[in-house]
């Protein structure tokens, strides 16, 4: 049919085995000649520093490992597991996931190094950089979460290339040249990663792919396989938010005001999905993606003196908000827009992210010396200088989201039409959401129902 | 049938909103109103306080925070995983697990911070209340244990709103005013828990559950998802136990005896799960609880001078006494008594619960500062004052256990009136243990078998 | 047949029960009469020593417990998760690894306290205790991998007691005898533990195992519950490898070494499981396991200056020998070697063990002054004395490993032998990989196809 013409064979035997190794080998040389340990991993470094008044235990590994930890979960079992809710594709949701986080993290310390992280001419790496590489991967996953089901590794591998490369572009920009703030990356991670995803998805439209539509949904146990991902992407938000704020009541702050985010956020999903629904009853869609949308919410502002009052109207702002996406607007973005958004990272990460950007702003431009003390040089320090005004700083947010979307947006089209090449092994239309293309699935559903048989006859 | 007459439709589209939102709007009225950041998250007080010698790296985010993170695993994983035993009720547990606990943690908040967190009107929060705010929740859950799948979610969220009051009220009774140690929470949260559930199933008490029986009992998948839930309640039950004990000492010793009751318990427990089967089967119900004995035995005790070897001997009776619970007295607390404990609490919690105030008040009441040097101050300060001996700790002790049964008893008799108003929405006799009276289950068992046949022809 | 003659009844009800007890009971005694809480965990003395310029915040809690609770995930869920991928041995793996887990780490610390944690006659013990001990049950739970689902509990509590001796043996002579370093247990913990249970498997060789070949596979979601253990363990190895290494810049650089390791592993994993493929399909055995391998590999040098460059190096070969082990060893070990190795640990724990003992012992052999500076003295002491020259601290590492070697393979042997009396209620060859001979499987495959087929029906 149609998909044998455009698409190339979707065997992986060299495609991806080439892709690898190319990747890696480029990668183990630019660390051998650019990177380097920085003062708090390098044995003499630390040692010399630690000369003066300084302790082993004044090693920065105590105060960010905790939460680069839990932003590890986040990536890998988070955002892996919350893509399982596919009845035949948890091996390529946790699989791939895997894979593109294992090569997007080590591509993004040398990007992020590139961008920020140069010392006399080498990268310098510790734990912050590695909360870094696992932030700017979070992104990419966000995006992999509008494409899932529709892609071969190798095109995420090649997505994950030029937008963690992107990513550090526009991360440069927000937090170095426009001066904003954004610890949680509601710019930089969410509205950058969906909307990034979004214009793949849209370049890489499949008229036909209602010929996969018995696959793309759920069966029982995936959607609990998903609700694993959920919970570690809720329970972890605070750490994620607050894993590269300043030190002391910066993280401190950061993390209750994302935890109280969350909570109103998940009684107003809970909330709208009921309501929304024309026999009241729950939908798991709504309850995994935005009982967390409060984590998104939150992400620039949690740092301010936001409030949990504050924080808790953002989340529950933006759980309704998220709900009405899945229920309106999803539908609308696929049939007008021609959007397969398959996770619907528009409604978790999209208009969240958006919210979580302009709230920033507001509560950027509200910053006062009373409130924030002598705290203000921590999280607005061109504030705190005097060099600008409090409502400087918010336009200097808004700035940021606008270059945010539209680099995302720019990006993503690019991109888009190089992994539209038939050559890189994607599905047809007709098996998409489909683990064996790609995975050796060694019980197929006829052994199952023998097995059911024979074991039922044996066991009576 | 009877069904019909005693239960109001179980049709959430109005019921569950209005709850949801009229919960959610009054906590974030009274949190505007009321709450504020304590020292150690708002940036003016912690940059005044830290003018003198205290640095960012003092802020008790750094000693609390990872203790914490475990803790709300165990509250939203642990316990929301460990109920996925049920076949047909994994959406259910994982679910209202996650929405009352998102509820309860908020209201805890303001109902712990009227008992004890009051400065000047306001109530101060931080790391410190969110530990609480999750053990509190913790207590809500063990109840939801013992109605698990006869309850509506507006029945549990009202459950919540009346529990956690009392479980302040108690709290502040045991912990302020009879001055008892309970840092763990043998009393306050497992005790406590435990009997509140027990007694509100006991109202509840349905005497056609039978007709729902073939779903009240695992499949072989749900139960490898409880057992999620059961090893991250054991992994993480040592922070739970230390996560608010005085700093030093008291954290690291309360953890190690924590860790080594666990161990203990659980030998016992498999021992006694082999010995009690007529088959020499071991039974998952026991593995996935009665292991977890030596945690709760563990409560009160742990951050005493209890000792490994006194640990492991609380330990290992915990693991007997909790499968004997589950083999012998749940058919007669059923039969008998007419309570009929979903999740066996009362042998995880109960009398475990029990069995730690009792230790508690033993290993107290033996105190000397002899053994416990200056540490005494940490663990008893009115003993180490001079105020009173160590036997008058001993009981205080037990007049706290005395206390919290009593709250408990009587809280939950009333509650379990007010939810046995036929207009919450319970599910009949009939449908109980169901997930599809609540849930959008999207493949039913029809499509389920439909898939399999059909996968069989395909792919053969 | 056969097997009626060889192995005694497989019904647990006295066996389970009674080894348990004694063991138990023995335990108890043990910590009654030899163990201590140590300087850290004691109320005496934490705060007699604290009298000076010590502060609570000192205590070694803070600084190793995060680490413990990552290690402690990787016991528990990573090990008994990564077990789970077998179809019908779910529960036993889960469950008998959580049984002879909880065992092993009490007896462990027992037996490493006997060779190096006695202090006038008693053990103490402490946060660091828990994560040796902690160690010490992962290598017996690699052993357990070689073995699973042709060993009953009682067997595996067997091997716990003789291995966790011999292991503390063998870490004695390596790291205090021989003055050897093995942070991440690449010699003590993977290599140790890998060839003792294959030398076991050995000596326990079936050859009617193929009788029970179509349940030694994977199904769909067991391959998913897989998931959640090689995640895990993948995520917390940088914890597991710098739990107990010096603080400071040791710890960090551990971590960091350990994380590109593991990520450059998973892509060279990745390759070579579509390479080796006939039809570039990835095999979910690979990268459940193979993956792996690149935290196994830097568990000696990752405490080095080994860089990130070398890391990575590390990681990318590890993850090519741990496939084509799996693909063209592992069926060669089988057919000619009779050494039938379950899990295929001689492909994640013994080969990349080996190659990261000789990496350590070659970049120990490289170290100089020069790139430690005084860090010198917290990765090799001795060197940095000047009693011992770099390369004899690289000599020092492979006696050590040789070391390894023999222990694990002749205790293995002797331990193989007394685990084949058949006295311990092993399964016959006919019903291997199979839950039901030790567990009370409450829905056997018929009642499954029952209650798909009766709800197909009620819920159309």
């Amino acid at each position: 049919g149609g998909g044998s013409s455009r698409y190339a064979s979707t065997n992986m035997r060299l495609k991806l085995p080439i892709t690898c190794f190319i990747l890696e080998i480029i990668i183990i040389i630019l660390f051998g000649v650019l990177v380097q340990y920085d003062e708090g991993t390098d044995a003499k470094l630390w040692h010399d520093r630690n000369h003066s008044s300084h302790s082993d235990y004044d090693n920065d590994f105590y105060y960010r490992y905790p939460s680069f930890q839990d932003v590890h979960v986040m990536i890998f079992i988070g955002f892996g597991f919350l893509m399982t809710f596919l009845q035949r594709y948890g091996f390529s949701s946790v699989g791939f996931n895997f894979l593109i986080a294992a090569f997007a993290l080590q591509w993004a310390t040398l990007m992020q190094g590139f961008f920020h992280g140069m010392h006399g001419g080498k990268i310098h790496i510790g734990v912050e950089s590695m909360i870094n590489a696992d932030f700017c991967t979070g992104s990419v996953l966000i995006s992999f979460g509008a494409v899932l089901g529709k892609t071969s590794p190798v095109q995420l591998l090649l997505m994950a290339i030029f937008e963690v490369t992107l990513f550090a572009v526009n991360e440069f920009i927000v937090l170095s040249v426009l001066g904003a703030k954004d610890a949680g990356g509601s710019m930089t991670i969410h509205t950058f990663g969906a909307y990034f995803g979004l214009i793949v998805a849209r370049v890489l439209y499949r008229p036909n792919l209602d010929k996969s539509k018995h696959r793309n949904s759920s069966v029982y146990h995936s959607d609990l396989f998903a609700m694993i991902g959920t919970l570690y992407l809720w329970m972890f938000w605070p750490s994620f938010n607050s894993a590269i704020t300043a030190h002391g009541d910066d993280q401190h702050r950061t993390a209750m005001n994302t935890y109280y985010s969350l909570a109103a956020c998940t009684l107003s999903s809970y909330a709208m999905s009921a309501l929304t629904a024309h026999d009241g009853k729950l939908d798991m869609v709504h309850i995994q993606n935005a009982a967390l949308a409060g984590g998104v919410a939150a992400g620039t502002a949690g740092e301010m003196m936001l409030t949990p009052f504050g924080s808790m109207i953002v989340g529950f702002v933006a759980g309704i908000i998220s709900v009405l996406g899945f229920k309106y607007l999803s539908p609308v973005l696929e049939s007008k827009l021609k959007i397969q958004d398959t996770c619907g990272v528009h409604n978790l990460h999209g208009m969240p992210g958006i919210l979580g950007a302009i709230v920033g702003a507001i509560v950027a431009a509200l910053a006062t010396a009373d409130v924030y003390g002598e705290g203000l040089t921590d999280v607005f320090p061109d504030v705190a200088s005097g060099e600008i005004s409090a409502s400087d700083q918010g336009v200097r947010q808004i700035i940021s989201l606008a270059v945010t979307l539209g680099i995302a947006l720019l990006g993503g089209l690019i991109v888009g039409f190089i992994l539209k090449l038939p050559i890189f092994g994607a599905p047809p239309d007709t098996i998409c959401f489909e683990d064996s293309i790609y995975w050796e699935v060694r019980r197929s559903g006829s052994f199952i129902l023998k097995a059911v048989i024979s074991e039922s006859i044996q066991f009576m």
